[in-house]
C-alpha cells in the first residue's frame, strides 16, 4: 500500500489542483490519500471532491496557527507550509495501525501542486527503510538530486545547504510505513530553520546516508516535478462589480 | 470521438505539463489527441513522451514566426498564442478526412497549461454544431461564463470586452468535426486584435448565438480551468556553475 499524505489549503486554484492530482492518482493501484485541510473546519470544497474523486481516503484537518501561517505578501520560502497537516497524517497513520491491522507499505509526502509521474510510484512501492530520487524544478535548480556513487547516496546535488544532513525536497523520499511506527516521536516541526524539514524527521528516524535507496535508474530520471500553480489575480472582480452593480456568482464553485 | 488540438511549446515546466495532461486523458474514452509543437522539428523530448504516454495522438510541428513569437519578457497578453499550431490541427483534420474515412466526432482546444475535469469530455462528446460552458480562472475573474436564458446564450459574463462575438475563452467550447470540414477556410489568424482568435473562428463557421449549445448543467458548473503554470526561476545554476566548475547535467531531461 502507497499511503500518500497531502497538506491542502484554500485558495482559487485549490480544486483545479485536487482535481488534476487525483487523475494521476487513478492511474496507482494501492494507494490510500490522507488529505489533510489547512483550516480549522473540513471544508465542503475538499469533502465533495472527496466524496467524488474515486479514491481510498482520509479526510483530516488543522489549521495553522497564526503566527506560523503565511500570508500572501509573504515570500513563498518565508514560512513552513503543510508541517502540521503532515504530523496529523502521521499521527493517523499511528493511530490507526493500533486500531486496526495497516496494510505494510510506503509513505509518500505528495503536495497538491506537484507533478507526478506513474513510473515513480512503482520505484517507491518497494522501499525497505527510506528511498530517494531527483527532483524536478526546485531549488532554483533544473531539478536537486541525491549523488549516487556505486548505489550509494554520497551527498546533495542543490546549491542551497547542500550540507544539510538530507538536502532534498519533500517529493524527494519515501519511507517505510514500519520504521515511521518504529519511531512513534518522529515528526516535522515549525521549530527549525527552513530547509530542515526533510532532515528533522529522516534524522528522527535514524536514517544514514547509506540507508538511502536510489531509485530512478540510480538517480538519473525525473520522475517528479516541485510545479506551482500561478496565483490567480481577480484583477476585473471588483470592475466588474462597479460596472454591472455585481461581481461573478459566488454560489459557483470553481 | 474527440480530437484534441494541443500547441506546445519547449519550457522548463513542459513535460510536467504534459504528462500531467496525459493523465487525464487517459481516463477519456474514444479521444485523439493532436499534439503540435511551436518549433520547426520536432523534439525528442516530446516525440518521446508521445511514444510512451499511452494515448492515440498524431505529432505535428509548425514555428510561430519571430516577429509574432512571446517574448519570455513580453507580458503573457501581449501576442497571440499557438495559433498557427490549432491551423496546422486544424489543417490536419480536413486532410486526413478527405483521405481516411475519420470518425465523427468533435473537435477542441486544449492547451496544454489548464485543467480538464473528466465530466468536461462527457459533456462535449454530443454537440451539434458548438456546445460551450463556463470557464474557471480566467478574464481576472473566479470564471467567465456564457449567460443562458431559458435554455439559450444570451450574452457573456466576461468584464474584457464583453461585446466581442463569442467573448469566451478558447477553453470554453467544442465543435462538430462535421461543421469544419463544411467550413474549409475557416481558422484563426494572428491578424486580429487580441481577445478575437475565438470570435474569428465561430464567425467564419457561420455560427450564430442561438446556435450555441450550453453544457455543464446549463453553464452552471466549472469543468475547466485555466490554470497557468509558475514559471521555474533558474537563480542558482549559474551560482553552483561558478561554485563547483558545473551546473546540473544537461543530459538529465526534466
Ligand atoms: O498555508 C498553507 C500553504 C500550503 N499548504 C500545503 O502545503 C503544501 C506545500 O505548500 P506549497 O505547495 O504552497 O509550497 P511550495 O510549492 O512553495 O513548496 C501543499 O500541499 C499546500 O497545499 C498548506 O497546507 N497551508
Ligand atoms: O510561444 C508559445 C506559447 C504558447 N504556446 C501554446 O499555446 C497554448 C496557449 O499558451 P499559454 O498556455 O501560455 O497561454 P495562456 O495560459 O496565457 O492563455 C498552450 O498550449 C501553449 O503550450 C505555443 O505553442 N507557443
Ligand atoms: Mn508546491
Ligand atoms: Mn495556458
Amino acid at each position: 500500500m502507497i499511503y500518500l499524505i497531502t497538506p491542502t489549503y484554500a485558495r482559487l486554484e485549490q480544486k483545479a489542483d485536487l482535481v488534476r492530482l487525483s487523475h494521476t492518482l487513478l492511474h496507482v493501484p494501492n494507494i490510500h490519500w490522507i488529505v489533510i485541510e489547512d483550516s480549522s473546519t473540513k471544508t465542503a470544497l475538499v469533502t465533495n471532491f472527496l466524496r467524488t474523486c474515486g479514491l481510498n481516503y482520509t479526510h483530516l484537518n488543522v489549521q495553522t496557527p497564526p503566527e506560523v501561517k503565511m500570508k500572501a505578501t509573504d515570500p513563498n520560502w518565508l514560512k513552513p507550509r503543510g508541517v502540521l497537516q503532515r504530523n496529523l497524517g502521521l499521527s493517523w497513520l499511528r493511530k490507526s495501525s493500533k486500531t486496526t491491522q495497516l496494510e505494510p507499505g510506503v509513505v509518500y509526502f505528495a503536495d497538491d501542486d506537484n507533478t507526478y509521474s506513474l513510473q515513480l510510484f512503482k520505484e517507491m512501492r518497494w522501499t525497505k527503510k527510506v528511498s530517494v530520487w531527483p527532483v524536478g524544478l526546485v531549488g532554483g535548480l533544473r531539478y536537486e538530486s541525491p549523488v549516487v556513487v556505486k548505489g550509494t547516496v554520497t551527498r546533495w546535488l542543490t546549491y542551497w545547504k547542500p550540507q544539510r544532513p538530507f538536502a532534498m525536497d519533500m517529493a524527494g523520499f519515501a519511507i517505510n510505513l514500519r520504521l515511521l511506527l518504529q519511531h512513534p516521536n518522529a515528526q516535522f516541526t515549525n521549530a527549525v530553520q527552513r530547509g530542515y524539514q526533510e532532515s528533522t524527521l529522516l534524522t528522527a528516524l535514524g536514517v544514514m546516508l547509506s540507508d538511502l535507496e536510489p531509485r530512478a535508474d540510480g538517480c538519473t530520471k525525473i520522475l517528479v516535478w516541485h510545479t506551482r500553480t500561478e496565483k490567480t489575480k481577480l484583477k476585473n472582480e471588483e470592475k466588474l462589480r462597479q460596472k454591472y452593480g455585481k461581481g461573478t456568482d459566488m454560489n459557483m464553485e470553481v
